[in-house]
């Protein structure tokens, strides 16, 4: 029987579990409660554990299980395998995570975050297939970013390159939880989008989203782009800025690693088509005009499955 | 005897040439009138009989030659070894210089682009030496860049990576000769950042650099740096925002490559300890909070050397 990898999403909630094959094609995933406050070796043990039963579940033993890729939020050193901290769990530090799930597993085993995860998971199955140079964000609560130049991962010196949410955009501007002011992740985060339309309701711009804010006590960013897609003008202007933002971050990226792709993810990109098709025209608009770029910007395509499938690649491609 | 690299460096004016030991210690350097006029084949030979006269020169034989490698100015296919096309030399359009120059030189011969040159020299020989993943600015008529990261030279898809002097900082915001708005060269190169002073003082903003520019018709970066050190307020002012805009995009790239060095090169750099610093307050006052950086800003060692430097050193490094 040929081998298999898994693959895992380490989230605040569930830990997410997948197994592949090795065109990572899956064949069956799960999940289980993450219970963070158990701490790392209770739950890298629960972790073994699960693979061992999804490996079993899906008719192949842990001699077939060839490598395993797991993702998480956190700071890393990728190198030494080794979870500096983590939001979703505080009593990670300095956890040398790999080398604990390589010792349960007995398999080989790749640590990275999640935002990476995401980005390999579309570079090797979905919407960035064959483009070696993409970049890739995620648009949540806050804005992850991806960089995939030549086929891999770009990782800096610290493991904090490919941070796109704390690009400066907007120098001296809104506050961003990193502490910077004006990154693109403190206006065009789905939690940024939701905010500026909320503040400029509260400052009494007319909108329909007005009603959203009294009846329901605040207001999302599907509200915003919902409303805009009704036509109404407040939330068509926050929703094109975000747009608009979300270009500028575009051709930064252009001009600094020059992708073929850029790959839009989150839960965001339920706005569909006026949100792509205006991040296109606002980049069209404003890159320069030295040159005829060559470019996609698309979304990505494996949803939520991103993380799992990722992790496993980065196991199939350990060398 | 030992083998010999040949670095070239073609400006609008002059090409420069020098010969280098496999260490990239220079035995010769010399130099020669570019003629632009006269066209490709012919520069190609004249670039030819000039690498055997120098190489005779310094005593060596055509035998000796490694390899060759030059910079200029321009688009290029850096895979093809294609010049599309150079500001300086309008008659070069779409001409394999690569080929001719190996043809006529009968050595591997290497080209790129001019500012990714001096930055693989300071990577080789210069400030950036040891550090595998560094960013590099020219800061003169305009903001050139380059990337080096795993210790290569970062291109892109089309070979227009790297080209950092047009990451927009200020969106909407000055327009920059490339056709953007709001790049970091139209506000923090030589040429802006006197063009800034001039337009305050036209302004009639109070300055000593008003008696500058009745006396010479215009005002020079130099200038501002000179009168800010004399404590004039408007040069500080116009000075400080140089440095601060600078330091965003050592910001913005931290987030993204996460470079370990940040190189400054050009003529700017004349402006000396004050200018560095600060960049490094800047940096230092705005970066995230997050993590603690450990990042090393500096200015390049090598002067005008370092194109020949570097063109020599990528003949070396041809795999």
């Amino acid at each position: 029987m040929s081998k298999i990898y898994i693959g895992i999403d380490i989230g605040g909630t569930n830990i997410k579990f997948g197994v592949f094959d090795k065109d990572l094609n899956i064949i069956g995933k799960s999940s289980i409660e993450a219970k963070v406050e158990t701490g790392a070796e209770v739950m890298i043990d629960r972790i073994g554990s699960h693979i061992e039963k999804i490996t079993a579940d899906n008719n192949y033993t842990t001699e077939d299980v060839k490598a395993v890729g797991m993702g998480s939020t956190g700071q890393f050193n990728l190198t030494e395998g080794i979870m500096y901290s983590c939001p979703n769990m505080p009593l990670f530090k300095n956890v040398p995570i790999r080398k604990m799930l390589s010792d349960r597993t007995s398999k080989p085993c790749v640590i990275e975050n999640d935002a990476n995860t995401a980005c390999y998971g579309e570079y090797a199955c979905g919407a960035g297939q064959g483009s070696d140079n993409m970049v890739f964000f995620t648009l949540g609560t806050g804005i992850g970013g991806g960089i995939i130049l030549d086929g891999k991962l770009v990782h800096g010196t610290d493991d904090s390159g490919g941070e796109l949410g704390h690009i400066i955009i907007h120098p001296g501007g809104r506050l961003c939880g990193c502490g910077q002011r004006g990154c693109i992740e403190a206006y065009a985060s789905a939690s940024s989008t939701a905010r500026r339309a909320t503040e400029a309701v509260i400052a009494c711009e007319p909108s329909s989203l007005k009603e959203v804010l009294d009846e329901k006590g605040a207001i999302s960013c599907k509200d915003v782009f919902v409303h805009a897609a009704k036509g109404d003008k407040l939330a068509e202007k926050i929703a094109d800025e975000t747009a608009r933002d979300l270009a500028i971050v575009c051709i930064i990226m252009r001009h600094v690693t020059e992708p073929h792709k850029f790959v839009f993810s989150g839960g965001m990109i339920a706005a569909g088509e006026p949100l792509l098709n205006a991040i296109k025209k606002h980049f069209a608009d404003m890159i320069w005009s030295m040159k005829k770029e060559d470019v996609e910007i698309c979304f990505a395509q494996l949803g939520e499955d991103s993380g799992i499938i990722g992790a496993a690649a980065l196991a199939r491609d350990i060398k």
